[in-house]
């Protein structure tokens, strides 16, 4: 900060942090002959990686290439595009018109995808944008096969993938971007969130080469007309290259992996308690605990009840539409593990519910 | 950074640095009862500027209020709402398809935008977005009544009348949030730039209270469900605060428009330098020199190298469609201003023109 307090990157401008930091990532990331756009965070990266999405098919003659697939229970931020294209009705809802060509294609149904494609006719599809395991939409861990079944179609029909790793990044899933653990290479990661480990705003793009090269040219040949004010902010990406370092000097990005059993040992009793639908765990430092549907019909606003409980036996946990969720910070211990598990046992126990809730046939 | 390394505002979440600032800004800006919306940037303010005013009538019967209208030469950032409202046709340009509903009304024309209101169906329209003074489109200085005349079109159809003082906010035309100078009190104001100096990404919107009313609730009645991870974050919020304790302590905020006049006074000699077709300043601690339209038909990307040879003569300016642009920091002294002119003439002076070009009739 004492040295250049702000400077953007744009044409062929740029600063020595930002340089450093799109370096380091374009090394570390799944992608072919990688290059970086930075944002100060999510929603940036996906309204860029939308925009360069539908730029890219513009530029190379076929520009009947705008619609974009999505899936059910996705989040994407709440810019423009992001907020059309996310998985979760109430998100989409309330805000009169939206940023149009989406679909939003089933969770869990490679046939589904498929048959979104034809709908919407292969040769329309500019890319689909998913998260490795969507995180606010509900925490819905991978089925067998769909996030490399997507790849495929995408392959097949030409259409850009882009892996929204803004939660799953940065060790969530044991990996650098997530998405490894599918082995699959995106045309384009968004990332955010851990990049910093949240201690100052900042976000991005990795972008296949392929990709980007409309717009890697020589200065003045053709500009990328796209890009925030505090793009590559130098004290922000200084703060991403000390969190990459601390990172790979404390062996921090696997744990996301190794914890992923921990978590679920941890969690996994929560599944009997009479107002648990289901706890969703084991695979990534990442979970939700499913609230009954008698529950979420009988109190209102449960979820932001049981984060309130919870809260009052000390510890954070994020609402969803239809309970909680947890992102551990990568340090944690089995024992904080097993407190994270009380504390939601205790809001539990807390819940407004009259007489005790007799659980659902199968759950 | 060491107390409180990251916590968003959402729902009925907060941390003090934010609490404080939305205060502070909400006391300054020239908006009923005002809330404050943080993002980390321009951008973010405007996208959710465009989803608050589309989701406002939402909320108030009138769901046929969709439409935006906003200014020719006008900049908004480049996420999915800004993208669209922009009225600088190239950054609309190659990106496939744009989030609709938006019509951009002429730069001075105050009877255009009436016409506009007309074309539209005044019942549809939910907002007008437009700069005080449009800088990156331009720098084109105000002309007489039209600002005021469009927030006479707003109350009278019943619009909503929204500022983005990004650019003219903190200083940049002498007052607060720029709009001041124009005696009018806009429904929503967004902000960004100036509030932290560039020291870190923060920009957002102050909200009238009517408009924020239908999510200005009690906790858990209606949450705004929209909002980036880093809104408010606590240490970017921290920066704004000491941003603006220094704007106070050392009175900056006025020298904006005291310095309007030196800055006339150092570049007016510029315009009769042959390659130059018109000075804009006298407005505001902003300003745009524009080259002749001969030298933009003849010098490929023209503005680009005007601006490398200011920059090889040691002064950063801002390359614009037809020229450059400067917005020296408030601390400038007059002998800065003199330098930007030096820097900007010797840039001129290295422009490859084969011979002296013509002056246009009339420039
Ligand atoms: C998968 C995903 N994408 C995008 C975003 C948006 O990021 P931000 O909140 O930084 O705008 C989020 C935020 O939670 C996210 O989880
Ligand atoms: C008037 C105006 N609005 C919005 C923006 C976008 O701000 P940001 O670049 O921080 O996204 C800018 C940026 O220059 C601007 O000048």
């Amino acid at each position: 900060m004492a040295k250049l307090e702000a400077y953007s990157c744009f044409a062929d401008i740029a600063n020595r942090p930002a340089l450093e930091l799109a370096d380091r990532l374009a090394a570390l990331a799944p992608v072919d002959d990688a290059k970086v756009f930075f944002g100060s965070g999510g929603a940036d990266a996906i309204d860029t990686a939308v925009k360069l999405a539908r730029g890219y098919w513009q530029a190379h003659g076929e520009p009947e290439r705008t619609h974009v697939i999505s899936r059910e229970t996705g989040y994407h931020g709440t810019h423009g595009y992001g907020t059309s294209i996310t998985g979760i009705p109430p998100n989409r809802e309330g805000w009169g018109v939206l940023a149009g060509e989406n679909t939003v294609a089933p969770l869990h149904d490679l046939d589904g995808v498929e048959k979104v494609f034809a709908e919407v006719g292969p040769e329309r599809v500019a890319a689909v944008v998913l998260e490795p395991v969507t995180g606010a939409g509900g925490v819905h861990l991978p089925s067998e096969g769909y996030l490399e079944g997507v790849a495929e179609l995408c392959r097949l029909h030409g259409a850009l993938l882009v892996v929204d790793s803004v939660i799953c990044g940065f060790g969530r899933l044991g990996t650098w971007f997530g998405i490894e653990r599918f082995g699959v290479r995106p045309d384009m990661i968004t990332f955010a969130k851990g990049v910093t480990s949240g201690y100052l705003p900042l976000g991005g793009v990795v972008v296949a080469g392929r990709v980007a090269a409309p717009w890697w040219t020589t200065p003045g040949e053709r500009t990328l007309r796209h890009g925030p004010t505090y793009s590559g902010h130098p004290t922000c990406c200084a703060v991403g290259l000390a969190t990459l370092d601390i990172y790979e000097r404390e062996g921090l990005i696997p744990r996301g992996e190794e914890l992923e059993t921990p978590l679920l040992e941890a969690l996994a009793p929560l599944a009997s308690h009479p107002l648990v639908h289901e706890v969703r765990a084991g695979f990534g430092l990442l979970a939700a605990v499913e609230l009954e549907p008698e529950v979420l019909a009988a109190v209102p606003d449960a979820p932001n009840k049981l984060l309130a409980g919870a809260r009052a036996a000390g510890v954070l946990v994020r609402g969803l539409g239809r309970g909680v969720a947890v992102s551990p910070p990568l340090i944690v211990e089995r024992e904080h593990l097993d407190l994270l598990a009380e504390g939601i046992r205790a809001g539990l126990d807390a819940m407004p519910v009259e007489s005790p809730v007799p659980s659902a046939p199968g759950a």
